[in-house]
């Protein structure tokens, strides 16, 4: 038994947060450790506060809660810090979008060849890397032992930005590999008897191995798209690992793209509205067309209302069981989403498929045990530099991190057409945060299909730095 | 002494071959070779024959001639097999760019990012790839000893394939480097007082070292872009050195671009006829616009007349002196630069700037020289595979080629966002000719920011596929 310190900053992301709470209570392993809340919105925190204690009081998990909006609160003497925190959050994603719109570059300039997720701004989100490294920083101050784990996005960039820049322990997660599992259920396989393996940068991931009871199991998926892809139709706007899309990139690389990989695709399934429902299917165009991110920006707003009613309501009635909030709750789809989500977490025997809490505990407690993680490169994938972050399977026990063997090794076609321009994307937001230098964005923006010309470089960028959030990546951008 | 055989390909290139014909007749340690000439024009061959005997003749060198218009009788029993043929020529190339135009593709499919030589086809030129490996093949059966020179269009693509298919001795040459020599000129440089090294792809090479008397030169390149470069004017579509383009890319990666670097920049200098003007020069626009090109193939086409004309007054006037040729050309400029080359050649004191000769000369007699050379990397620039072929400085000698040491290294920049997209390219072409997989060509497409529609990528390639000089390149790409 090893209790800890795990700070969790950004919080007040409900869902997020009760995932990893249920999940430490379900981990015997980890009795007894505190865990520190905090996030700058006042009111979302306390609600994730209530809802986390609530839980932990029914279900009589002995776990301490503190909620601070201060983040030297959550990194001080913590031995994990689990960052999930967007900066400036989906408002000012928006506004950068409608800017970069207006000038032309549909879903905004940080939309880019083989980097489409809509809340992925690598190159216009300043604030977010500055935070990263902030945040790394802080710990190396006050926490020197502890690990920072980053969920937030953009995973990639950031966990290279701060293995880089910061000598502290540093792995990124994102749960987009289980997608395989869509895979396996689509194609009838029981995943037991499944051997898989994953490799790439985040979001940018691929099945490069795929056996089933010991064979090549490639051939399965090949009958399943011959005879049903034509029958297949999105749930919801994330719902695309097995769309047109993912077929046409599998057909092309030779090897399925996993999870977020097929949203980050070419130019060619992106164009517009049209062409995203084409391959991404109807009625949404995938998450990121302009309906699909709707869908979802009302589903996160749905969330945190709900939360907050939630949590409002057992403040009022302290002996409320949280098994009877499904009566509070309406029934729309955001809710009733919610309320699948409640029910997992109050399932004692389900685990929330977040890897932050199993990492802690096999690496705490030697639970030796799988995960597909954020680490620099160090050889794994040969063709890619050491200090590059790769998302990779990795077994993970009291010794450390132990990446697998990527066997066999990536197709040539993922390394050379799909990994490097990914990375050259993602040296050119590093450098431009690191040293300031605006040619480098500009350069981005020379290089984009949507630019026309020089003045619409120049234009959106002067108007997004002129953003009042971004005074200080203007002055920071400016200084020469 | 070594009297050795070189067999020329494509040697009804008048100027190309003359140039390595009076460069043998003043190298001592090569008398008494034979030298091959081999082209399938019999017209420009029988010229070229003719002027290259009467040049012998005059300066009394002891060099035997062949003329074939049988490839195999220019490399059996060769020592050396230089490949300076563009299969196809301009017609096939121009053919192909009006395809191109007509469906939107301005400059034509292979104009892309970094690759913006107007005859630098790497995807719509089969037929080129192809001679390649099968001049390659034949070397191997025919004179498996002899070394491999390439000085045809694409060499990167072109060395690349050759080294990675066929296992024998292989090199490409280009004289581009040579621009260095224009900076030195321009700011007034004792050559012999420079230390300098060039390293990269070629047609993508960059000015790593820059050293006057020991100290770093570039703040002398500094001093004169801010004092003079507002007065550079071009002297013809090729005198870029000194563009604002070149000096644009200079100030955004660093070091200086050197010669046909500066042609192979990204579209922001290349969208139209304008925006190649600016940046390039008037009248021209540089090399690569309408404008630039039309200069270029009549220079050619005047050079090919004159040289056709010079030969048949030889053939009537057996007596004549090569130096008294310049009263029976006439004084167009193409014309006006015959004779100049023409004067070059006489002069016994000028090499023509080629390297091929004194190559042979280094290797063969021990005339240790340093040239620059593209060779398979092999670690000479670390960040680049060991299978992808660089242009770098190397020492020649009878042990071999020594590649310099990079010192200092080619900036970050340069090799991640100039190098590796470059790089891609050429991967895509060799495994779309290799593999014969259409959908690399179209991938390149999709990816094209001249492509609005899959119509659009559709309809080009299957009518340059359609061109009769393409069966066999549709057969290869549609035999699945």
């Amino acid at each position: 038994m090893a209790p800890v310190k795990i700070g969790i900053i950004g919080a007040g992301s409900a869902v997020f947060s009760l995932r990893l709470v249920s999940d430490l209570c379900k981990t015997p392993g980890l009795s007894g450790s505190t865990v520190t809340l905090m996030d700058i919105d006042e009111e979302r925190l306390e609600a994730v506060h209530t809802l986390a204690k609530k839980y932990v009081d029914e279900v009589g998990a002995d776990l301490k809660f503190e909620k601070t909006l201060n983040v030297d609160d959550a990194i001080r003497d913590a031995d994990f810090v689990i960052n999930t925190a967007m900066v400036g959050g989906h408002t000012y994603l928006e506004k950068v979008r409608q800017i970069s719109e207006k000038y032309g570059y549909y879903r905004g300039i940080d939309a880019q060849e083989f980097n489409m997720v809509s809340d992925y701004y690598t190159f216009s989100n300043y604030n977010q890397l500055k935070y990263f490294v902030e945040i790394a920083r802080k710990i190396e101050k006050l926490s020197p032992k502890a690990w920072y784990i980053q969920a937030a996005n953009p995973v990639f960039e950031g966990v290279t930005l701060v293995t880089r820049t910061v000598p502290i322990k540093a792995v990124g997660f994102c749960h987009g590999h289980y997608a395989v599992e869509e895979i396996f259920e689509a194609l009838e396989l029981d995943p037991k008897d499944v051997n898989w393996q994953v490799a790439g940068f985040n979001h940018g991931i691929w099945l490069n191995r795929f056996l089933y009871k010991g064979e090549n199991a490639y051939p399965l998926l090949d009958k399943w798209i011959e005879e049903k892809s034509k029958d297949w139709k999105p749930k919801n706007p994330f719902n695309d690992q097995l769309s047109p899309v993912a077929i046409d990139m599998y057909r092309f690389y030779g090897v399925m793209p996993i999870g977020d990989t097929v949203r980050n695709a070419i130019w060619r399934y992106h164009r517009d509205l049209a062409t995203k429902k084409k391959w991404y299917g109807e009625p949404w165009g995938g998450a990121d067309s302009e309906v699909g991110w709707k869908w979802y920006q009302d589903s996160l707003g749905m969330v945190t209302d709900v939360t907050k009613r939630v949590a409002k309501f057992i403040k009022e009635n302290p002996k409320a069981k949280l098994a009877d909030l499904a009566k509070v709750i309406g029934d729309s789809l955001s809710e009733q989403e919610f309320i699948i989500e409640l029910n997992r977490i109050l399932d004692p025997e389900k685990r929330s498929g977040e890897q932050h809490v199993p990492f802690i505990d096999a690496l705490l407690n030697n639970k030796r045990d799988r995960f597909v993680i954020n680490i620099p490169n160090k050889g794994v994938i040969p063709e890619i530099p050491d200090d590059v972050v790769v998302e990779v399977p990795a077994i993970v026990d009291k010794n450390g991190i132990h990446p697998e063997r990527i066997e066999p090794p990536l197709p040539s076609r993922v390394v050379k057409y799909y990994l490097y321009p990914r990375m050259m994307r993602m040296e050119m937001a590093l450098e431009a945060f690191l040293t300031g230098d605006i040619r480098i964005i500009k350069e981005l923006l020379y290089r984009d299909p949507r630019t026309k010309s020089d003045e619409q470089v120049e234009k959106v960028i002067e108007e997004i730095l002129a953003l009042p959030e971004n005074a200080e990546m203007r002055r920071h951008y400016l200084k020469k």
